[in-house]
């Protein structure tokens, strides 16, 4: 049973609509309107060991990961960070290893100007609850639901790096030190979700690899896509695999926390040149169709089959292993 | 190391007064203001297995009792609850576990109007972290650091009914329903704390036991306090108990989720008067002192030496056990 299923049951449930909820459960964030005219994006994500992050994670790490894949929640809305919340589990109170850990937040914070503004701690099992809020203009916004047949689908930065560190450090091989930034520091694309607010149709953060991901997506739209692996973006490490290998890694492997969004095909210029703004690369990877499929291409047209649909938490890792 | 060590550690390390933060960390919740004259509350906890309930739990309580802890900061806040954001870790995915807890907590939910927002599920030892948003007035509130020497400290409900189950039930003794009632469906003081929240000084929730609560409402104030045993409202059963064994779990045991509140003298009327409206017991149990101590005295004016400070969920359960 996927985490996706579990969500579904607890949101069918629970109830989700009600005054001053714009955006319910189903998105990257909620869209929460405390007052007329105004907007709040709040979204929350755990992080557990051996699911989400090695048991010998670097506690500094861990505190900024903790942080960022919740902010890149928040990018892929479009909104700007303002607040967050951590719950934090521990198995003992080790000082130096909460002041690493506190060390790598508050820098990925301090950078964002985000404040820290409740939480708690407790014993048990390392795992990590982040809360962030964050402002959103009082119209226009980043959902999964606003793609066209047509538009662009284009994604920034390199996909498949964090994926490769993982399978490498699982099998004890060497981990080259972009890979591991890629695993251990994402980055959220906070400016370029701001970028885009005005221009994109629709946007995603890639958590869950860009399959899995466009195709929620692609689902939320009403619509199927097209990927060009031909056109997924690589580091040199990827570039240097066998290519089903690296299309692998590009679609199905998680914790990329890139930005995947869509636009209409005249503003694709537009679009590319928000990647220069932002010192950012950012490519096109395929388009929206009408249907209901989201499938591969290679560059000679032929169609290919990755061999996971996506990366997801509850089953662990469906990762190629190749 | 006890909890609060480790949260004034990370509270230490990370930014947390920035823009729009009118309360931080340390109280029972923070006040946001997204906008000017706006105010948001939020607050959140996690409950985790063996620390904040026991293994054989029923999901049903459990559902209700981690929406239940969160709304009763807001209540300490005089917030009204609007939103919630839920994280579940389970050990497996089990429907019919998820279904009933999903049932406890939506009919808390759906009483008080509140709606799931977001969340996610993940596979581990049981775990949920719950964070509660709401709103406030644009002026007036219930903060910790308000009481002043002389004033009256008054508490809602009974005290120690819910520490006294958990005594039973480690002992593998009968628990009667009304004390089941009170450690596993705590009910959240929402509607007083919005009627205490332009007449008490001072105000929070208690879930670590009187005498440390109030003694966070102390410190916050730069102040001390006196309790006065004789006048701590207990259930018939814990009436039943040894004075020694009562006055133990009225003050140090945790869970009660009443609220404690000071108000100033010649307000004593007009406070008890709130506990008919809300058909809920109010008892003035002692007063604010200058000073720095908070001290226990017996019906005929001797000190009382309670066995524990309070609950600490970090160092396991501080409880009497006689």
């Amino acid at each position: 049973m996927a985490e996706f299923d579990l969500i579904g049951r607890l949101a069918r449930a629970i109830p989700g609509q009600g005054p001053g909820v714009e955006l319910g459960i189903g998105d990257d964030a909620a869209i929460l309107s405390p007052a007329p005219g105004q907007r709040l994006v709040v979204a929350t994500d755990t992080l557990n060991e051996n699911i989400h992050f090695l048991p010998d994670v670097h506690a500094a790490d861990l505190g900024h990961k903790a942080l960022a894949v919740n902010l890149s929640d928040l990018a892929a809305m479009g909104a700007e960070p303002r607040w967050v919340l951590m719950n934090l589990t521990l198995p003992g109170a080790d000082e130096a290893w909460l002041d690493d850990f506190a060390e790598g937040f508050a820098a990925l914070a301090l950078s964002h100007g985000v404040s820290l503004v409740g939480g708690d701690t407790c014993q048990g099992p390392l795992s990590v609850t982040v809360t962030v809020l964050g402002n959103l203009p009082a119209s226009g916004g980043l959902q999964r639901d606003g793609a066209r047949a047509g538009d662009l689908v284009l994604v920034s930065g390199n996909l498949g790096d964090a994926a490769l560190a993982l399978n490498r450090r699982r099998a004890d091989k060497p981990v080259e030190p972009h890979l591991a930034a890629a695993m251990d520091r994402p980055v959220p694309r906070l400016e370029l979700g701001q970028g885009v607010l005005r221009l994109a149709s629709a946007c995603i953060d890639l958590s869950d690899g860009l399959l899995a991901d466009l195709g929620h997506v692609a689902r939320a739209s009403g619509l199927g896509a097209v990927l060009d692996t031909g056109a997924l973006p690589g580091s040199t490490a990827l570039q240097g695999l066998p290519r089903n290998q690296r299309w692998n890694l590009q679609l199905c492997g998680g914790d990329d926390y890139e930005l995947c969004f869509t636009v209409p095909p005249e503003r694709r210029d537009e679009a590319l040149s928000l990647g220069e703004t932002h010192s950012l690369p950012l490519a096109v990877v395929g388009h929206m169709t009408e249907g209901e499929d989201v499938v591969c291409k290679g560059p000679d047209g032929a169609p290919f089959q990755p061999r996971a649909l996506g990366w997801e938490h509850f089953r662990g890792t469906g990762l190629p292993d190749d």
